[in-house]
């Protein structure tokens, strides 16, 4: 089971340390390959309106999300929100855990649905692991990610209300 | 028939009062009705990479498109397009026009597709013309948009390749 809490600054260095191989490897996440570190944390901790770490019974952190508006004023009952697990805490449901909290804050927040609109279809365990969670492909954008590896490749828009 | 040139400073003051009105009216974009002039013309001039503007033989402002991408560094291979017909030319296929001209511009800028991201389901006029334009519905979101008469209605995501 993970602990779940709103991001402190103290957390930083892990959550750094947790999303940098991640946007490094340009397989799941848009944003530049050679990211710093100032841009990272303007995209998961300044940006987003909640941003939480989880963490596994130990203390290790085990993964981080962000949750924020997908849209402005009259678009802005539907929450967008992203996730990463930590390398030293992958293949334990990590990912299904955080995302059924994030629905929860969400959803206490006021917002009335969730949607994510690029959910790489080659990433196969996040695809399971937000269906798990009630998330459903509600449509699938031809080649809309440029894969590191695999070059273009498709993604999906996925969905549930709260 | 249209003529189209990129947004020129000295347009503003016709092309704000071509998309005032349809911002207030809170029925197809999600921006704040109250918005005012700054952020109008942050959204519409400053963010996207082009803007435009298309008139009418007579010079009278037609309408204004925007051109971004779509995502950040893997995903900006695919752009994201908004159009406002202005009121004097409603009813003449300026919509259908300007998107067609926004393709060729995204197409030449090198763009491998366009896609909308929340284009509002009773607003049957757009997706007819988008649909004319050779871009496809390829998923709807649930209650996306809050209209201002209608309260929560659905919107689309349109795509096409280049």
């Amino acid at each position: 089971m993970l602990t779940f809490a709103p991001f402190a600054d103290a957390d930083w260095p892990e959550v750094w340390a947790a999303i940098e191989p991640v946007f490094r490897a340009g397989e799941t996440y848009p944003f530049p390959r050679d990211i710093d570190e100032a841009l990272a944390r303007e995209i998961w901790i300044q940006s987003p309106r909640f941003t939480y770490v989880a963490r596994l019974e130990d203390g290790t952190l085990a993964g981080t999300f962000t949750i924020r508006p997908n849209q402005m004023s009259l678009g802005d009952h539907v929450a967008n929100c992203s996730y990463i697990v930590a390398e030293a805490a992958r293949g334990r449901g990590a990912a299904t855990q955080m995302c059924l909290a994030s629905q929860k804050i969400a959803k206490e927040a006021g917002f009335l649905a969730m949607q994510f609109n690029l959910v790489v279809a080659t990433n196969e365990a996040a695809v399971k692991a937000w269906t798990k969670s009630g998330m459903r492909i509600i449509g699938t954008i031809p080649n809309a990610f440029r894969h590191a590896r695999l070059g273009l490749v498709d993604a999906h828009i996925m969905h549930r209300e709260l």
